[in-house]
Formats: structure tokens, C-alpha cells, sequence
């Protein structure tokens, strides 16, 4: 196992306090339970805005707590589902009197415990609505999820919803705004390589030197299928004409488009899957209007993509390009 | 070899179509020969910053053009230098009346083909001044470069120097800058894993599974020494003492600490990296005024880091924290 580590039970601590020393004008940070918070929060009268999940899988979502997108995030230990705790303490730190909006990624054990959370939440008056992501259309269930898995949206939605909340609308507005990015957003991604966690040092899953594996989640369980390595463009096909044919996106509509590398991934192949799906959307009538490039759902050094797609509408465009200020997502 | 891309040769001029399909708003891309120019440049009065080198260490440098940063960026195809006729396009496209600044690492061929350039650009009446990087502590001379090499010093001068000529400086007054950021930044690099060329299909170099490269190039060149696999704190240990006695940078300095991914390595293991060097320059007295962490200049896929400080004034701290509006690097 080849990492800049120290102890692999100390990879989320200490990865925390990189964090807390690098970034202490936007967030802080607490040890026991994890959370990261929003220097400011809470911020009376505005919905609170919380994700959380594994780790492993930065900058998502510890690197989006800030001004226009999340008020905190619960890490989890790597791979693994934040504790109920966590997620009360973040609820409670976050509340500013206008209710909190659990964003949560269809994983069964994240489901469970933010549904627990949000009940301890209720039982201390908090006003709590939780909305889960299940954007994922490679499987309808999987090995860690009944039903899609929240994937590429998730980064989306936290943003959209984010800026609503700046913008002080109520918590069964942002609420019902995240539904709807969810229901016009879907993705697939797929992995070249696996990737090897801390705990383990084993690699994930076994992939021959001349295969990929297409439908990946984002913890290297198994997607569709294996086939021989391809072009970015066969690539592409396979990943766009299952989103564009899911939902459907049609001729058209206008969309942002997420191309997110897995962690492993150069940037320069990213922009090489983007001139792919440009083209193959522009062949379909599809507009891209918005789009975001990069690593922003990882799975530690996994290389590979994932690409997502969020039909627009003037109000969504609007709030997506509002004003933003985390430690990994800035929009001026 | 592992890679999204369709064929080898086309890398480059494919990730350039995706760039200009993404980013057309802030810039254009030529493709005979390839430049990426700022979309409103020549900008009246202000003088041009132009930079370039090989491929396959994005963002660096076509991801850094917009305003605040570069006017203009030549790619060369993958791991080799771009050619002085990008060089003098580039230079004719972004001059507009105050003169061109080129901001050069130092690799024997871009050097020796940006001097080229700027005389064919002088030869057309085009005033252009060069700055030549040389920030890395590790190798006296190496592989590719008689002195030491220009790495992660040259993404801070562009965006300094990019927010001097933003403001109206003059040539000489922002090259003058350039030498002082190179001067006050020392920088050096390590890898866990090679990476693979599109063109080669073959590993950089070979690393033993538990080994590691201290001092590596950003092109996969040999560094100092190998030795076996260490904790990312002995990693910074190694690195920030060469760092840091080089200069050297002394109790009371404040510094902007750069921490780079080389490609393939985690966010996670980025911000251990960046706790460990943190507590390591506390230690020294040095304190962190500003930061950077996250693959700004890369090599391709490879595992690994570097680190890179600048002695910072108030004038070097205000130029940094000036609005800059590129696809890579947004300042508000």
C-alpha cells in the first residue's frame, strides 16, 4: 500500500486537522464526533444545510462546508457511515431556528443513521427534513444499497440547496428544491483501476490490466458490467446513453453537465471525456449551459469518471451560479 | 496502459477541444499552432503574461489563463517543450502595447525555445522581457536541465504576477516581481508511483513497492535518493528541511505553504501532508499566512507531492489574494 499516510486509523483524523489548520477562516472542526461546520454557524433564520458519509471520497463533503453550500458535513471512517451522533451534533450545531436539511446519498447504513438522527434531532425541537439522493442508474440495487445510489447529484444538489438557504427560503422550500434536482439529475460512472483503503491495503476489487468496469459506485462495488479498454468514446457512449436514455433528456433541454474523475484520474483525460460528451450530446440536441470538471466525488485513487447530468431550468442555472465560498468549490 | 483517451497522438488536441467546448467564455484555443489565450485578450495597455511547457501536468499552465492570471498558455505535447512558433503566437496574441512577459521553467527546451520566441517577437517590434523559474531544491542539474528545475514557484508567480499586470504595472515593474517570487520560493517533490505517457504506454521510471523517490522531477526525472516507504510525516520532514535550510526561511517569516498533488494522490493524503507541514514549520516559527492544496501541477497519474514556499511581504500577500478568474484557480 502506497500512501502518504501516517497510521491508517489516523487517516481521518489527521486528514481533519489538515483541514481545521488549513481552513479555519471557513469552518471548524470537532474531534468527538467528527463534524465539520461552517466557521459562522449557525446562522439564525437560515436553513441548516447538512451532508456527511464516508470518508474517502474528498473533497465530498467536508470541502464543500462553507458560505452558499453546506453548514456541516460528518465524516465517516473511511468507506463507512457516519454515526448517528455525528449527525445530531451537526444538526444541533447548525440550526438556526429555521429547521435543517439532511442531504443524504442512498447507502443503506448513511439512510439508517440519518434517519436516526434526524429523529433524535426532532425529540430536542429541531425541525429536520431529509432528502436522499439515488441519482446513480447503473443498478437498482447494489451491494451496500437497496434501490439507486446517491452519487454525482449529491455534489450538485448541496450547492443549489445551498444557495436557496442563503437566499432564506424555508426549509420545505429547499427541501423540495433538492427533490427536484435529484428527479432531473441522473449519472454512471466507471473505473479503470480500484482503489486500495487504508484499513484494508488490499485493492477493492480485482479489474485484468485490458478491462474496465462500467456502472462503478463510488466505493468500488460492481457496476453493470466488465468489458475490454476502450476509447473515451466508447467510454462516453456507455455512460451517456444510459443517463440521457433514463430519465429522458431530450432534445432540447439544457443541462449541467458533471464530469468528476474518481481520484486517480489526470485532468487532461477528464477534458478529454468532456470534448466526448459535448459531442455526444450535441449530436442528441442537448445543450450544455453550466458544467463542472474535476475531482469532487472521489474514491480515494481510483481512476476512472463518473459523469452526471442535471436538466436546468432558469431558477436552477440561477442558484447554481449564486455565490459559493467552501474549501473546494468557489464561485464568484 | 490504463487511460480515457482515444488515440495517443491526439491526446493533447482533444483535452484542447474540451477546454475550449468548456471554457469558451473565459478562453480561446488555436489549434496550428496549439494557444490558449484569454478570450478578450490583447487587453489595451496591460502587459501580456504568457507561459508553457510540456503537456500532462494540468491544471498548469492552460488552466491558469483568464483574467488575474495568464494571458496566454502554449502546450506542448506530453512531457516536451512547446515550440517557439506557439511561443510567438502566443506573444502577438496577448501583446497589447505594454509589453510581454514570458514565465519560463527551467527546462533546457523551453528555455532555449522561449528565447528563440521572444527574439522572433522583439524582431516584430513586440517588447518582451523573460523570468526564468528555478525553485526546486532537490538536484543541482538533472535529466532535462542544466540548474535547478522550475516547478510548483511558477503557478504562484503567474498568479502574482498575473494580478501585477491586472493592475497596470509596467514590464519591467512585473518582471522585476517574478524574479522576487522566484527568489523568495523554494520547492521540492517526491513520488510513490511513476506515471505513463500516452505515448510510451511505459512506467516513467521503476519504483519498487516499497520504495519511494525523494526529490523527483515533474516529469518522472530521478531525484535525490530512494528509500523505503515512510510516513507522510518523515515524507515533509524530508522535504520542508531541504525546503526551508535552502532559502532559508527563518523564525518570524510568514509563507504561503503550496501543497501540490502530482496526479493520482488523494485529497485525503494531500491534507495529512498538509497537517504534517503545518506542524513542522510551528515547530521552525514560521507561521502560514496563505495556502494552496490540490493538483495544480502535475505529472500526470503519478502518486505523490510536493512542496512549495513563498516568503511572503504585504505586497506579495495583496497580489495573491487579488480576484482572479481562470478554469483552474478562482480568487474572489
Amino acid at each position: 500500500m502506497k500512501k502518504l499516510i501516517n497510521e491508517p486509523d489516523a487517516v481521518v483524523r489527521e486528514a481533519l486537522e489538515g483541514v481545521e489548520a488549513a481552513h479555519g477562516d471557513k469552518v471548524r472542526v470537532s474531534y468527538d464526533p467528527y463534524v465539520v461546520v461552517r466557521a459562522d454557524a449557525p446562522v439564525q433564520g437560515k436553513v441548516g444545510i447538512v451532508s456527511g458519509g464516508g470518508s474517502g471520497h474528498e473533497p465530498m463533503h467536508g470541502g464543500f462546508v462553507g458560505r452558499g453550500m453546506l453548514d456541516a458535513a460528518c465524516p465517516g471512517e473511511v468507506f463507512t457511515s457516519p454515526t448517528p451522533d455525528q449527525m445530531l451534533e451537526a444538526t444541533k450545531a447548525v440550526d438556526g431556528g429555521a429547521g435543517v436539511l439532511h442531504i443524504v446519498k442512498n447507502y443503506t447504513g448513511d439512510v439508517m443513521n440519518f434517519e436516526m438522527a434526524a429523529d433524535l434531532g426532532k425529540g430536542e425541537g429541531i425541525e429536520v427534513e431529509a432528502v436522499v439522493t439515488n441519482d446513480d442508474v447503473a443498478v437498482q440495487d447494489s451491494l451496500y444499497t437497496a434501490g439507486r445510489r446517491g452519487v454525482g447529484i449529491t455534489v450538485i444538489a448541496e450547492k443549489i440547496c445551498g444557495a436557496a438557504a442563503e437566499e432564506g427560503k424555508s426549509l420545505a422550500e429547499v427541501a423540495e428544491l433538492c427533490r427536484t434536482v435529484n428527479a432531473q439529475g441522473r449519472s454512471m460512472g466507471m473505473a479503470l483501476t480500484p482503489c486500495v483503503t487504508p484499513g484494508s491495503g488490499e485493492p477493492s476489487f480485482e479489474l485484468g490490466d485490458d478491462e474496465m468496469e462500467i456502472g462503478i459506485g463510488i466505493h468500488g462495488e460492481p457496476g453493470r458490467f466488465r468489458e475490454p479498454l476502450a476509447s473515451a468514446a466508447h467510454v462516453v457512449d456507455r455512460l451517456a446513453t444510459a443517463i440521457v436514455e433514463d430519465l429522458p433528456y431530450e432534445s432540447g433541454d439544457r443541462v449541467l453537465a458533471f464530469v468528476n474523475g474518481m481520484g486517480g484520474t489526470p485532468l487532461i483525460e477528464l477534458y478529454i471525456v468532456y470534448r466526448e460528451l459535448h459531442r455526444f450530446l450535441e449530436g442528441r440536441g442537448i445543450a450544455i449551459d453550466r458544467r463542472l470538471i474535476g475531482n469532487y466525488i472521489t474514491s480515494l485513487e481510483m481512476a476512472g469518471c463518473s459523469i452526471t447530468l442535471l436538466r436546468l431550468d432558469d431558477e436552477l442555472t440561477r442558484l447554481w451560479d449564486a455565490p459559493a465560498d467552501t474549501p473546494a468549490l468557489r464561485v464568484c
